[in-house]
């Protein structure tokens, strides 16, 4: 039976937007399995596997289910240690996780507030009102509200990218020569704006931007072909 | 003949602050290698190796001179791979440049604001002048203006030390299990203020000064034993 990773949805099926689901779809492509998605939109996901989890990527391999990309990611490690590492070791693998907390921590905090209105916009509306109820709640203010004024917080998203441009005039990615999962935490979370909204984040022709494309070029352009709510 | 590790010192040549510095002793502790330091103040670190480098921390070891914290690190796991190792694999070596990229840019930049006229006031004569007028000419500001202030920042610098907070809920070091130079890294940024003022930037008792104390009692309370301008 084949792999299947389950990602978020939009509207659209072929919209996939999730950045924990794209850590998981590059840890597939990277590790280079077969492997098939399924589409999830956010109030189907409690239904996919209610004993694993109720958030995606959820990943099924023969009789296993793994929910949580971190877990998928050192699922496909342990299970293909003869396919190309997606740590490079142990000290790698811990030192990711200092990676995952820093993108989630200090980057994605900023995206999110870049696309939160965008996100609700390509969703179905059953999801639309879920998104809308639990985002606003988290957020305290409307979906609107949180987005609104995006382009004054560009500078903040830029500050917390300092870190990577440093380490690029050092090596071409966050994994050394070749990417690893690290880069792949970073490219998920860079990722989800690109597919969900028209508004560039990243100024072209710079370091970061850079790395983004080359992460868009991996496993014959794998990120770069994805479908978008708004054609390039 | 013995390695050889010039660092950065006060007018007290016991005052041993620089985080570069801290991050190349706990590499020597980590590779368990006998060792001595050498005090050397701002003003004479240009005549110690002219062709190496004008910046400590500086290691001699035979006849190599290695200049710079992650050289020296680097340099110690090329020319001691028998000993433990600092980073674990490749991936971990690739990867703990974006954690020094991530202190140097977020976090350094951040506890700077908070010591640097005790880091001033900590220094010889002749070393106060360099020092007032180089910071002085980086910062745009007197020395006085930037610390000024600093309780009003301490929020800044929790922020940026989210990820590190996260990362412990899973694991006792970033390094995982035991400390990899990735915790080095850290633990210099940290050191510093700890060892040039009273200052007390981390609030006691929770997850990262958990891990900072955890880091001070490694290798025989090698951290904690250092001496400080001001007494615990």
């Amino acid at each position: 039976m084949a792999i299947v990773l389950h990602e978020l949805c939009g509207a659209d099926p072929e919209i996939r937007f999730s950045p924990f689901c794209w850590r998981a779809r590059m840890a597939l492509a990277h590790k280079g399995l077969n492997y098939e998605t399924r589409p999830a939109p956010f109030t189907e996901i409690p239904g996919i596997a209610p004993s694993a989890g109720r958030t995606v990527p959820i990943l099924t391999d023969g009789d296993r289910t793994i929910c949580d990309s971190w877990e998928i990611a050192r699922y496909l490690e342990e299970t293909y240690p003869d396919r190309p590492s997606l740590f490079g070791g142990g000290g790698g693998f811990a030192i990711s996780k200092q990676i995952e907390s820093w993108v989630n921590a200090s980057v994605s905090s900023v995206v999110v507030t870049l696309v939160l209105k965008d996100i609700y916009d390509c969703l179905a509306p059953a999801d639309q009102a879920y998104f809308r109820e639990t985002r606003e709640n988290r957020f305290g203010r409307s979906l609107e509200a949180v987005q609104e004024g995006r382009e004054d917080r560009l500078p903040s998203l830029a500050t917390a990218l300092l870190p990577l441009h440093l380490t690029l005039k050092h090596q071409p990615f966050i994994g050394g020569d070749t990417p690893l999962y690290a880069d792949y935490i970073l490219f998920g979370t860079l990722q989800w704006p690109r597919i969900v909204s028209g508004f560039p984040i990243l100024q072209p022709g710079k370091p970061v931007s850079d790395w983004f494309e080359r992460c868009l070029d991996l496993f014959d352009g794998l990120g770069r072909s994805a479908k978008r709510v708004v054609a390039a």
